[in-house]
């Protein structure tokens, strides 16, 4: 039964102990179960009723004969306590409302009123109320309907302020973490007894936007559960305003607002409202409040009784559209989606994941089967996009919709606007710094590569003298072919001109893209990785390494790998040899043919299986291709933002790039957005004249507003240390966020082949035979599928290679937390 | 002076009428000076003292030795008139403080108060004030500082009640477009007179999203001239969420918060307002306010000085830090950005176009030499994405808010989530109706292009066998070509695999993208235009045509050319005959090519200069591709929603494809977001027991919430009449928006070549020959700027086709406004 827990006050209350077990309950947020419909009343202002409201709603499912059969109302801030507790007015008033209610037949109400943690300062601590109440004639034969009701307070403070001042000056701080954990035990209670419907009413303190205990604000306190609103409006003068402004702060937050309800004072203000509202939110208004405060509201709640029944309707009708909404989604994205890089037939459609929200790092899905919704961390940072933590999830959506309402869309090609300038100076301060002048905007990482081709086809032809003065002669240079240099393993996008700069893989077949031809030289890269606890290199067959002592393989750390002395070891000369070989081999049997880039996802390869690629391997080829003068392509739409506990990963590698693309990370994660960033020397090749040899590339959104906007924000956010809590100041990178000594213990479990942690990644690779390996290799997927269920962890595989992937506010806590889970499952698969 | 203008109040006003006066006057509204500081004075709910604030200011203003020598206060909207007046406060107010604030040197003021349309129930009818008074010692050799302050109301109303209410009750209805129009010309007065400094302050009425005499809230009706906002906060209980959530609703409309004031009483509320807000938003406090109703404030206002003083200091630097970015921001484009389709040499730093804000259909630039906002009608709807009037704006805002907090972006394959779900749902009811019935996500209107090409080509090898059941079998089979069928003058996209769809150009040539080689067979398409008022057929050299006669060619009106009567003419032999010519003639020569694909853009190609392609044609091509099991694919980027004044442009054709694109005007014209619809038979092309057969292609932000959210909003909010009045129910199309007769008369001008005039484009194609044709052409330079710089339209040229392209809710009326600014300059051009 619903009153298990909890039950007693107390003066000492389990404390809420250091940021690590609060971010771990924040990782591991309970699931929100929808058997029971639940509401969060929220006022458009203090003062406007919602108590009132509360109190007559209870009354009125109470008074229901067919369901629920339990009622249970909470309180979690009080102020102004004893003498002021909700709780005890909404069960007070339900017990004498329950009398007025029109009903067939008799109800036998177990009700019981009390409070877990009042404040030091509260005189005289409130006794529990328990009572057991029967109303209606027992004798006409039928059992009386048994109902329940659990009323309760969690927190109380004495001053009658907003509990931001209260907590401070009463000495009884409480956390968000804390009032949530409690608010997520409260909406698990009752939720397997089966003991018939249950109803839950949560009310807020203050209005949408007055401050917690700790400051945080009602409606991002209450966030992480998502619960549907029923707003409780304003009727007196300027209440249209008021009431309006906290629906769309509720907006901004995530919300959904079933139902607006207010009080009439003479204004129509809910006709107003109505009329607004219109399509979105049934408004329902009261009759007026007595004012004598000596008025018991006895007629006041029998005469408001039909609005709260009918307010009951339209709660109830939300919650189940809601979930017959849910319950319809698996079957109908199978019917009528086509999902990216997704054999269909192999997704069954319980298998499908209902997503219903995001708070931070977690999904909110929805368990069909046990019709709730279950938080899961995305391991996947929602296909590496990811940079916010929960509070900047707000901030870019409150930063977006000023950026739509401002700007919507306004075309670029000669104009400016301020986000897409702001943006390019925090490029060029940032990721460009020291190299980049010049900032080429467009929508994904595709866009941004195939941009970045043209950029350097240019510069190379203007370089070697293959364009002549003579624009239209060129034109007609069938003869003359440009290649690229790049990596085998490689990833740079799927639009063809991407692909073209890729080596041939499973998704360049011509079963897939029947005009791809792969044009370039690919070379075969040394990597690095953990295993047995330690960093090793190897080496591809195609380079020679007989000469080769294990003080050249096997590093101390991570610090070494990319140590600048690595410059002078003997492996720099067998790099060296074996690039220079290539190339002179190939422009010896490619006799027309240039290469006229190099392409290359710094440090990391993501999409071709999360290798490290030695990145003195990766300088050389880039000192080399210098020599040469072809124009040198980084590739960070997957690296960039700090993926790599880098802002760039260039800074890694110790050597910089005449052209870099970025997307993904740079818009927070919330929008697409790519920008294509050149030297000057670059963007000089395409001066001239005539409109001609300006580069022709564009897309209708290029720099759009809202993106621009957005990158503003979490470019920034990323790299303040007053934002994110992860920035090393001393070194401007990530803290190490996976634990190195767990890393390592993982390297060293027999099922585990190697693994590579770097900033917000941590990879690690199965160890598989034949066909179990490579790209459509499944051998992973029971694994991910424990964890998925189980373990709250949604993870996608590479193949057989599994990763968790956080953003760079992510804490350290819950990607230790995450990595113990993974670790227990491989532990298992042994 | 500021005095010339509307000085006496008047029973009867100027009336408003009809709705296209008004929407005309929307188009043309005016310009905004920045050489007056000005700001919008809101309150975070009623009675908060905004015009307490609205007096100190101005106090403080004049009191102030050096600038401005003007103020001018405007209260717009009054109710409780006469008896409350918030300018006759303020007016009073500002005389009596003078006296009391610190000044060097003696002060002579000229100061004016009067009412210009005070509603038929107001008794009685004030009069106008006016007074001349000089401050402190003129002994003192120097001369008095002349000051000057016009006090003003524009609507009053007797009853104190919401302006909505009592406009209805005295029926003293006032619309918004009204409003708007004398704020305007109070913005503009003074802008030229060069007499000091004019300091200007709008106070609205009630709380931020209080309804104006219309209904219209207060910061919907004031948006066009997106004043800098001055919030005044709430400082009681419940005062942190109302002030937050105001200053919500303002950044949801676009509007820049300079300040927050607030009285203090006792809570604090400005202390927490200031750390929540830090770093946006300084916060200012003033001290509690007298409750005596008989107190004069004096006390209260003295002891307010010195706070009135560092608001007006901080709205000071406000002002001035946003003008000089305002001017920075031509230079630093020009030194930091990288414009597509742009030759940077040819753009000279003052034709840069500094783009304030958007307005519904209009931009907000920014006139670096006139210290000017001037809005701009967006002809290019802003590289023809633009949906949205000014009210779909900010819904469209509040939705990609409200999608942004519950969402920010979650991963897509084997997932689903809301936005997607619906947005596909609509997709599948609407423009792919009868047909399609998957929906692949993509970004922009390149990516959903590559993925069509990759799934007609699939379908095309099933039906013809290339594919046999050995899947890897087909990954070597070199030696099959897959080509399209494509039209001359098409246009697909930038990135090299749309490229390859279209036939050559300039965009395509070795000089811009070295790896494009034209993979398509191109044929060259009849095209219909008006001249000298007529439809007219213009056949290419290469269709024999001989035996046609003019009753062939020439058509009475648009609805002859699409008509279906015309599959019976004797055009359609010719157009068969050609189309299995070529495809023979082809096969022959090229032996293992396979026409795998038709794709075309239904009825218009755009970006190619605006050539509507005879759809018989079209209709005659599709079919001869059925018949060869060719797949068909519609590239409707730019022909979808209703920019052909139909949904769909297969409407118009009359015949269906296996797949289409769909883009731009798909999310409103806010974001970028693509799809890509296909039959299930295509579908079904894909599906088998191996993920290497699944389509891998995918972008990292498909499906993304915001984008899904937007499109969702506008798919419905286009074709449901009661927000688009341009919809014609019985046709479900759109009325016509450009004139016809104007229309035809501009197809007679002598410099006009042809006219293309359907849907929400209206082309027109100059006359030029030699190096004027083509895509280089600045021939229509000069008129473009006349229209840019004079008619306040901004448009920009395709080559010698000029067009003026609107959104599907754009009146009738401020099309043809637009479209006659431009006959007027054709006229003159003649």
């Amino acid at each position: 039964m619903l009153r298990r827990l909890l039950l007693h006050h107390a003066r000492r209350r389990r404390r809420w102990h250091s940021s690590s077990s609060t971010s771990s309950a924040a990782a591991a947020s309970a699931a929100v179960p929808l058997s029971s419909p639940t509401f969060a009343v929220f006022g458009a202002n203090t003062g406007v009723g919602k108590t009132l409201v509360s109190a007559g709603l209870v009354a009125s499912l109470l008074a229901s004969p067919s369901s629920p059969s339990t009622v249970s109302y909470l309180k979690p801030l009080q102020t102004g306590f004893p003498a002021d507790s909700d709780a005890r007015f909404v069960f007070d008033r339900a017990l004498a409302l329950l009398r007025d209610f029109p009903r067939a037949g008799a109800t036998r109400l177990v009700a019981s009123n009390h409070t877990l943690y009042p404040s030091p300062a509260v005189e005289p601590l409130p006794e529990r109320q328990d009572t057991v109440v029967t109303y209606g004639g027992e004798g006409d034969g039928h059992r009386a309907v048994e109902k329940v009701l659990v009323c309760r307070t969690m927190y109380a403070w004495r001053e009658a302020v907003s509990p931001h001042l209260a907590a401070e000056r009463e000495g009884m701080p409480v956390e968000d973490e804390e009032v949530r954990w409690l608010v997520d035990r409260w909406l698990a209670e009752g939720a397997e007894d089966g003991d018939g419907e249950v109803w839950k009413v949560l009310e807020t303190a203050g209005g949408v936007a007055s401050p917690g205990p700790s400051g945080a604000l009602q409606c991002d306190i209450y966030r992480s559960s998502r619960l549907p609103v029923l707003l409780v409006g304003d009727g007196r003068l300027g209440g249209i305003s008021s009431t309006l402004s906290a629906y769309e702060s509720l907006l901004l937050r995530g919300y959904d607002v079933s139902s607006v309800i207010l009080e009439d004072h003479g204004l129509s203000n809910d006709k107003f409202l109505h009329s607004y509202l219109r399509k979105r939110v049934p408004v329902h208004v009261l009759p007026p409040i007595p004012a004598d405060p000596k008025d018991d509201l006895s007629d006041w709640f029998s005469e408001s009784s039909s609005v709260f029944c009918l307010l009951k309707d339209t709660l109830e009708s939300f919650h189940s559209r809601r979930i017959q909404r849910l319950n319809s989604m698996q079957r109908k994205s199978k019917d009528l989606l086509w999902w990216p890089f997704t054999q269909h037939n192999l997704v069954p459609v319980d298998s499908v994941t209902v997503i219903d929200s995001r708070f931070g790092e977690n999904f909110a899905t929805y368990k069909v089967k046990d019709k709730k919704i279950v938080p899961q961390f995305d391991a996947c940072a929602s296909w590496w996009t990811q940079g916010p933590d929960s509070n900047l999830q707000i901030e870019l959506a409150r930063d977006v919709g000023y950026a739509a309402a401002r700007y919507g869309h306004v075309m670029f090609p000669e104009n400016v606007h301020e986000p897409a300038l702001r943006c390019a100076e925090l490029l060029l301060g940032g990721v460009g710094k020291d190299w980049a002048s010049r900032v080429y905007y467009s929508d994904n990482g595709s866009t941004a590569i195939e941009i970045a081709l043209k950029m350097a086809f240019r510069k190379y032809a203007c370089d070697h003298g293959i364009l002549v003065d003579n624009v239209k002669d060129i034109t007609s240079k069938k003869s003359i072919c440009f290649k690229v240099l790049a990596l085998n393993g490689s990833y740079h996008g799927d639009t063809l001109g991407a692909m073209e700069a890729q080596a041939p893989s499973a998704y360049t077949s011509f079963l897939q893209q029947p005009w791809y031809s792969g044009r370039g030289l690919f070379l075969d890269p040394p990597t690095v990785y953990i295993r047995n606890k330690t960093w090793q290199l190897s080496l591809p067959s195609s380079i020679c390494h007989d000469q080769l002592s294990s003080c050249d393989t096997c590093y101390s750390s991570l610090t070494e790998v990319f140590c600048k002395t690595r410059d002078t070891s003997s492996v720099v000369n067998l790099y060296a040899s074996y690039i220079s070989q290539q190339l002179s081999q190939y422009a010896l049997s490619n006799n027309s043919e240039h290469i006229a880039a190099l392409i290359i996802e710094p440090v990391i390869q993501g999409a071709g299986g999360m290798h490290m690629i030695d990145p003195l391997f990766q300088r050389v080829l880039v000192k080399e291709c210098k020599i040469r003068k072809i124009p040198v392509i980084y590739d960070e739409v997957f690296t960039g933002f700090w993926r790599l506990g880098v802002e760039s990963a260039s800074e890694l590698l110790g050597c910089l790039p005449d052209i870099s693309c970025y997307a993904k990370l740079m818009t927070g994660g919330i929008v697409p957005l790519a920008a294509t960033l050149a030297t000057e020397a670059v963007f000089e090749a395409f001066k001239s004249d005539s409109k001609l040899t300006a580069l022709l590339h564009g897309h209708s959104y290029t720099a759009h507003a809202m993106g621009c906007t957005a990158a503003v924000k979490a470019i920034q956010w990323y790299k303040d240390p007053s934002t994110n809590l992860n920035i090393d100041l001393d070194h401007m990178r990530l803290k190490e966020l996976w634990d190195g000594t767990l890393v390592n213990h993982l390297s060293s479990l027999p099922t585990v082949k190697r693994v590579v942690s770097l900033g917000t990644l941590c990879a690690i690779e199965l160890k598989a035979e034949g066909s179990d390996a490579g790209y459509a290799s499944l051998y992973a997927s029971s694994l991910l599928r424990q964890l998925r269920e189980e373990d709250g962890i949604y993870a996608r595989p590479l193949g057989n290679v599994i990763y968790l992937m956080c953003g760079p506010c992510t804490t350290r806590e819950s990607c230790t937390l995450q990595l113990s889970k993974v670790q227990r499952r491989l532990e298992m698969l042994t």
